[in-house]
């Protein structure tokens, strides 16, 4: 608490600094001033960070579990944030209003990207006694500025809000990604693509249409400006989940395999689909302007947006994560693990850059690409590398889920741009629930038409106490706050996030044993005792469910074609090409063999599958000094052909 | 090659774009042009990156020795960047003049933070057809512009000079700190501290003084435009060495330890040295603008300015390097290694961050917080954690490093504000060079007075060998370029990293042969055959001189407060305080000693001891698919209270 107290103190000093020297203050100085502020800025995260990893390990110490660390670093978050709302001053940004020179010649119908400012020119600045000396300034483009009257701009604790999708959403993703338990995933594709493809839109819709209805009744200024679309874009950012918490609890609890993989790998695919969907509902906005009609071409084109952009962004990432697979295959570099560590996530990171430089959304192209490096490169990493890898990310996920989760609390004080409006929040409050329920009781009454086993009652029960919101409708909801309805959103989105994030988390364990879902070590393993082992028995109840029985057919043939073809062109597993391609492509097949899997024997196929080697949360549901996986993959490591 | 090829036709497609639909272009698509140049600009380093990672796999593959990576990120950096430089057309940035609007008022010296521009106003834009509506826009302080006529900002494959002490420079300084072979460098502190304190001074007072000697000479304008303080930050910036190439030579083959301590040790801290020593001539630069004058007074002001803000930075990183030390011996936390990994990550950067806030200096703070981790921390976290942040630290060492390099090379094409003056570089490269036989030879001279055993004069040859420059010196000349005389220096600072990293480096092995130092298993242990081995003998030959006593005396005294005072405090090394204390101390004592210190036998202290664990490139020394540390670790991993 003390580094904690300390840092705030010094923020106050620093704002008496800035105004007690405010007309003679030199330029250099100001630089120097803006500098130590950015610093203090981290430092405060930094010091909430480490305050949060301390009260973690209190509360894993003493075994307490109503709160997670997440729900922390949100609490720690709101009351530092209070503190520095309420404890110190505002320090304002200046500003003043210029004109373009009389014999400017400009030839474009955009604003320039610079202004030149003559300082103090004809203008009188009252700073006492010495003539400031005339000098020209540099000014960049910052952005249109839409209400004119409020644009106080303020430099405590606040970030830009691109930082959110360039740099701590990336490696949360691809960490989701990348320990993604791969086998329970794909059993549960079906219920996991519908509750986060079809489930996401439907509930963003609801949401949408609600909101909409709400906010005409609504007896203030509020109805007239939100447009539909806002309202389906508030849709789009409340519908992904992020049930961090209620994950840890269950594999702290050794809950069912099947709901976890279930929760989890649809939370990380809802998040890809809301980041394209909103990104949809922009582009239909900026084509269409703010008239908010419903156009069906528009309509049309944004679903094409979405469906082409999801696409294209998870074939780049695909792509990407192959292209490391045959790298690591090929060359002999995992003889010299911190270059094969280093160019594992130089080409992870470059398929996120290379899906934004091409206009695609990164985040998707990060998420598949960490799937694709899990499924192949992995298993040509050397154990080092496994290792090193995997604990890189699971640290970096670990730094950035807690940040953002700490920022959502400060900037609920600091941010400037809040509105609060009660009947919108309460609305909010009521539409995200009634969408999440629209999302999973509907959606698994369909699915158990041509599932077997159905999915019982309180796994959908416990689906939908799994709603939790988090990061990705935070970023969502800050990236763009200009108008009024847009800052509602955020304050609404803000507050749903720490309500769901402490309360329903907090209240997770309480849920599984109301809702009699069992725990334990019979949950956690594929043994047997529960009646919702049996999920890949290919053959569906109900033969004339035509979609169902398609979807199984496709997973054969996707079954077919990963362990026949790609995994034995990307890794070193078995069967060779040599022995599953046409015998007209045997010369082609020879090349893309290595030696190593002609030699070794079938056994290791098993071994070297990477599958059992990941998994989430290892050091929540083990507590011990030694990585357990490591020794594993030691034991795994074979030397090198 | 192709990812690489096809990045830069990508630049020319942009381009391309952004001339055609110049006229008609909108805002938000400018917008997204910048955010994709940006992502273009990442993915051209992230593609250099991983070439150089697989050119170093096959040169490592084939023992090729005469091309360090750094060297290869340098050249790769250079072609990339001359083909950017001659295939793509300049994409300028606009802009206009600007006057305050007529009414305002302003009470403040300084220009203000924002202006908003009303666009196009009253101006004429020559946007053909359609009309342009009349938008306010807002534009944010960027700099003071010295030259009107010549402020080219490319955006092109540049970066905002401050990332590299920011962000590039904190994670290598940390890893020099935390990999240091400590037992090594406190057996030759004398030598590393005369090299890095008085030798760095030196060198960087007699480049100053014969660069201003030379300049004078130069029959043109340059001669008015550099004062005696610009040569002598020249100096104090070209100074500091960088032997990464000769380093990883020396531990392929198996060097001397001691010669090894010596080269790596004093370019550890003459970085941080020549990073103060800038500081503090840029302040009296401040305080006595630019005549360029020499003034007793603020000279000595200078000298008090450097040693204050040295130690004051020593003493937070020292401090925050024991805090995270009592942290982790008196909580539990390393039963959870991932808390512990975290929270050992961020201390280290809290130390960077808080001397930044101090006003002091980061990248000091953050070597000795370093050095303190791996002291003391290290010893008392768990295994897991010790190889975790060693690899965390190291990969991020060695992308930083790369980086930096691939970006002197870029640069030296795209960086706009590049002067090339043949005689400045000539004198540069003399200069430099004389600078560092200054530091080295009276030094060893010097030293050689009072050792036992003196340095060997081929060891000296080598030491002067070895003044490679580097990052800290490029971070340091693309800092500040507002004048033609900073720019001059950043050309020259450049070309002489390039030629040295590349061509010195290149020459390692030659020198090595040709001065015959010795090479191979009995150069790196301490085994014998080397005149060179007991340093550590605690008599010095002449008992007369005084300085070399005392320093004697003085390791002396550290040595019994390190062992019974802060190791015990600290860390769970025996004996225990409550051996150690005075007796009215023992209550205290108690309190401080851990169940572990008192149950663990005496020969646990050897085992657990960090030094033997940490050292330097151990993945170029030792090529295997299994870092050898990690059964180490595992092995002397003890079991948790």
């Amino acid at each position: 608490m003390n580094l904690f107290l300390s840092s705030v103190s010094f923020i106050l000093y620093l704002v008496a600094v800035c105004q007690a020297s405010g007309t003679d203050i030199a330029l250099d100085a100001k630089a120097t001033l803006l500098h130590r502020i950015d610093s203090l800025n981290l430092l405060i995260y930094t010091c909430l960070l480490t305050l949060t990893v301390l009260t973690i390990w209190v509360f894993k110490h003493r075994r307490v579990s109503w709160l997670h660390e997440t729900g922390l670093a949100v609490i720690y978050g709101l009351i530092v944030g209070a503190i520095i709302r309420y404890a110190g001053s505002t320090n304002q940004v200046t500003y003043i209003n210029v004109h373009p020179a009389p014999e400017t010649k400009y030839n474009l119908s955009v604003p320039p990207d610079m202004l030149r400012l003559h300082f103090p020119d004809k203008m009188q600045v009252s700073s006492g006694d010495a003539p400031v000396p005339n000098k020209t300034y540099a000014y960049s483009f910052r952005g249109e500025i839409v209400n004119v009257e409020q644009n106080e701009i303020d430099l405590k604790a606040t970030f830009d809000p691109e930082i959110f999708f360039n740099i701590i959403l990336p490696p949360i993703i691809f960490h989701a990604g990348y320990c993604l338990k791969r086998k329970y995933f794909f059993r549960n594709l079906g219920a996991i693509l519908t509750f986060a493809m079809v489930g996401t839109a439907l509930s963003a819709l609801v949401i949408g249409a609600l909101m909409y209805g709400c906010v005409q009744l609504m007896p203030e200024s509020l109805a007239t400006s939100f447009t539909f679309l806002d309202t389906l874009y508030f849709g789009a950012l409340i519908s992904p989940t992020d049930p961090l918490t209620v994950l840890a609890i269950f594999s702290q609890l050794k809950v069912d395999v099947n709901l976890y993989a279930m929760i989890f790998g649809e939370s990380v695919l809802n998040d890809a689909v809301a980041l394209v969907l909103s990104g949809a509902i922009q582009n239909y906005e900026l084509r269409y302007s703010n008239d908010g009609g419903f156009e069906i071409t528009a309509f049309l084109g944004a679903i094409g947006d979405f469906i082409g952009i999801f696409s294209l962004s998870l074939l780049v990432g695909a792509l990407i994560g192959c292209l490391t697979a045959l790298m690591t295959k090929f060359t002999h570099v995992r003889e010299w693990p911190l270059l094969e560590s280093a160019l594992f996530v130089l080409t992870s990171y470059a398929a996120f850059l290379i899906a934004e430089v091409c206009e695609l959304t990164g985040v998707v192209a990060v998420l598949f690409c960490g799937i694709c490096q899990a499924h192949y490169t992995y298993n040509n990493l050397s154990s080092d590398s496994r290792n090193r890898t995997k604990q890189l990310f699971e640290l970096l996920n670990f730094l950035a889920e807690n940040f953002i989760f700490t920022y959502i609390g400060v900037s609920m004080f600091t941010f400037p741009k809040h509105h609060f409006d009660p009947w919108f929040i309460i609305a909010g409050f009521v539409t995200s629930t009634l969408g999440r329920a629209v999302n999973i009781y509907p959606l698994s009454f369909l699915l158990n038409l041509g599932r077997n086993p159905p999915i019982p009652m309180n796994f959908q029960h416990m689906l939908f106490f799994s709603g939790l919101r988090g990061a990705m409708s935070f970023a969502l909801a800050i990236r763009n706050t200009v108008s009024e309805a847009r800052q509602a959103m955020l304050t609404t989105t803000s507050l749903i996030v720490i309500a769901t994030v402490v309360l329903q988390g907090g209240a997770a364990t309480h849920a599984l044993a109301y809702l009699r879902i069992p725990t334990g070590e019979g949950g956690n393993d594929e043994s047997d005792a529960l009646p919702y082992r049996d999920v890949r028995s290919d053959t569906p109840r109900d033969r004339g469910d035509g979609v169902s029985g398609q979807k199984a057919r496709l997973a054969r043939l996707w079954g077919a074609v990963d362990s026949k073809l790609l995994k034995p062109l990307l890794t070193h597993a078995r069967p060779p090409l040599t022995e599953t391609l046409p015998a007209f492509l045997r010369p082609l097949a020879r090349v893309l063999t290595t030696t190593h899997q002609y030699t070794q024997g079938d056994n290791s196929l098993r071994r070297t599958d990477s599958d059992s080697d990941l998994c989430i949360d290892d050091q929540h549901a083990v507590p011990t000094s030694i990585d357990p996986q490591l020794s594993i993959n030691v034991r795994n490591g074979y030397g090198h052909v």
